[in-house]
């Protein structure tokens, strides 16, 4: 009997995310499967059974009456689930050691920037002025991490490593070693208050679109020692209310924000933060994973699906994350 | 019986380090030890048994006939080894964890700086240009640690549960989990060879002087993903030669540079190294401890030296170090 294809719907991403490159990896590792670049293969559609996607258009995955798994190439979901017609099969999210990895080196980075006054730093080396600041020990502030999944609590278990007292927030109580842990919309405010740089992992769900607004940020902690607190999101950027981002820069009510992901993407050139001097901003790469670990992850899943196993990282769609 | 004076010789330093905060530190910490604010206090010179220093000027320590332990507030000592006149006594140096933490701080961020391409990232947003590059995983890149001692061991440790490659090279040789050590000169060029970002945490002494020039980047992984191999300077900066960096970094020998120590400090105004684009300066503050830490560290010290007990990190002359 053959096989049932594997159908590869990938759009967008950097170079080393090219439709070809992805292709060459699942035929390596895809043991002899089927694996349909689409939509230039010439192929039917009742052949597949598979497919591995990466910002697919709305309506495009039911055109498979057979497919029996969505493997998503990234960790959020979030693109998909807002499309109504997606079929009603298991939908399979990236969780690989090489996109937490990658994703904790860039938050580790950006706390690091903000702790250590890199902006002030930048600016005095573009003056030429030699003038050291006082600095705070890593043990004197607070990171708060929302969200506590597979990207959060590695991050914020490195951050507490490195010396930072850390808190972390999540919908469903957690327990991480050396973390304090905070759950629910009840216990956001006392997380809130103790925080002096915020950082966002968290999905974009109904729940949690424009969780990062003015009122939010007011509620920060407003005797830091860092002088105001400090964002960095590298969720998504819906997760976002960006001219209160803007405002609350302006306003003192944040010190500064590092931002990996905006509500538009590329970020429009009108967009103020590309100027705003309190700005670290990124192009959506805090953690550029490679092709390789994923599609191995995905070729082993199918593999375990076939012999009877559980798939892992499957998707709560009521959850939406 | 009086216990011995205390003289504190303070010259130079950020706010943090003013001479008073020094004065009233010690004053907390030494259980009604007199302690000496010079040069302004009237005393009798021989009543000083210790003295605590911070850039003390050449032949100011020969006053003291009854002078027992020499503190200096600082990790380094090259300044003070440098004075013919400096009584031979223990002289005693900084190891506290507050100052090995911080400038474990100063190196992760900085290696991650280069390693996740922040010169051009903050280009491009100067540029208004979203332009993602492919990174490398951190397992793809080498970290080779010059120094292994205090401070060099702690962050090369870091650097490796970040995910690092992370080799070292001290005098002798050391043994430290998962870092590939080496040692002397006979064993410096594997270690250069295999090194993509180079940290440099030496004691500044005769043997180190200029170690870091032209020929010794010229044996740095001419292979590496990242291009070109990045040096990373936080040991002293008569280390390095500043003429070889720039050229280095003209050529493509060097692809970057962050730099805390320069040969002269502050830095001249007319240094090429405030305008270079490949250049990250900071005015000598990678580690800017809390007096609190250190003033505790010193009064432990002689409570144990009267106690009949041994000091901790006395600098071997002879070594220079
Ligand atoms: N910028 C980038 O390059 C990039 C790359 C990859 C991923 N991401 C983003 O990162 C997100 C997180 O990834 P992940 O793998 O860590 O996801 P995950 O393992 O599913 O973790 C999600 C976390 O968020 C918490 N959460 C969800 N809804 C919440 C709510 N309403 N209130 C409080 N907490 C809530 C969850 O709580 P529970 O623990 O109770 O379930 C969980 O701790 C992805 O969804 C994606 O958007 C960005
Ligand atoms: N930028 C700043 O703000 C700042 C702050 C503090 C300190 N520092 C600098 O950092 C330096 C290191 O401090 P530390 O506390 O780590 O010193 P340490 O504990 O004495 O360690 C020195 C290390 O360098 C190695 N070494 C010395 N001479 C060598 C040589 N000729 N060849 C190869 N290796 C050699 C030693 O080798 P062995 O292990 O064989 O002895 C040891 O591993 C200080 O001397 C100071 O200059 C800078």
């Amino acid at each position: 009997m053959n096989k049932g294809a594997l159908a590869l719907l990938v759009h967008g991403g950097t170079e080393n995310w090219s439709p070809q490159r992805w292709k060459n990896r699942f035929d390596e590792v895809c043991g002899g499967r089927r694996v349909l670049q689409l939509p230039d293969a010439a192929f039917d559609p009742a052949e597949v059974h598979y497919a591995a996607v990466w910002k697919p258009h709305p309506g495009e995955l039911a055109a498979f009456p057979n497919l029996r798994v969505i493997f998503n190439l990234g960790a959020g979901v979030d693109a998909l689930m807002a499309d109504k017609s997606l079929p009603d099969v298991p939908l399979v999210r990236v969780a690989v050691d090489d996109l937490t990895e990658r994703m904790t080196e860039y938050i580790v980075l950006h706390v690091l920037m903000h702790h250590r006054q890199e902006p002030y730093l930048r600016e005095s080396q573009r003056a030429k002025r030699w003038a050291p600041k006082s600095q705070w020990a890593a043990g004197a502030i607070s990171v708060g991490v929302m969200g506590l999944g597979t990207l959060g609590a590695h991050a914020a278990k490195m951050l507490r490593h490195i010396g930072f007292r850390v808190a972390g927030w999540s919908r469903s109580p957690r327990q991480i070693d050396g973390i304090d842990c905070f759950a629910g919309a009840q216990q956001l405010q006392p997380f809130l208050r103790r925080t002096d740089i915020l950082v966002c992992l968290l999905p974009l769900t109904p729940d949690t679109r424009h969780v990062l607004n003015r009122d939010l940020f007011a509620q920060l902690n407003r005797t830091s020692p860092m002088g105001a607190p400090v964002l960095i999101n590298a969720g998504r950027g819906s997760l976002q209310n960006e001219a209160d981002i803007l405002q609350c820069l302006d306003d003192g009510t944040l010190g500064g924000a590092s931002l990996d992901v905006y509500a538009t993407e590329p970020l429009p050139s009108d967009s103020r933060f590309w100027t705003h001097p309190k700005v670290v901003l990124t192009p959506h790469n805090a953690a550029d994973t490679d092709p390789d670990e994923i599609s191995k992850y995905v070729a082993q899943q199918i593999e375990r699906f076939e012999a009877g196993g559980a798939l892992e990282n499957v998707v709560d769609r009521k959850r939406g994350y």
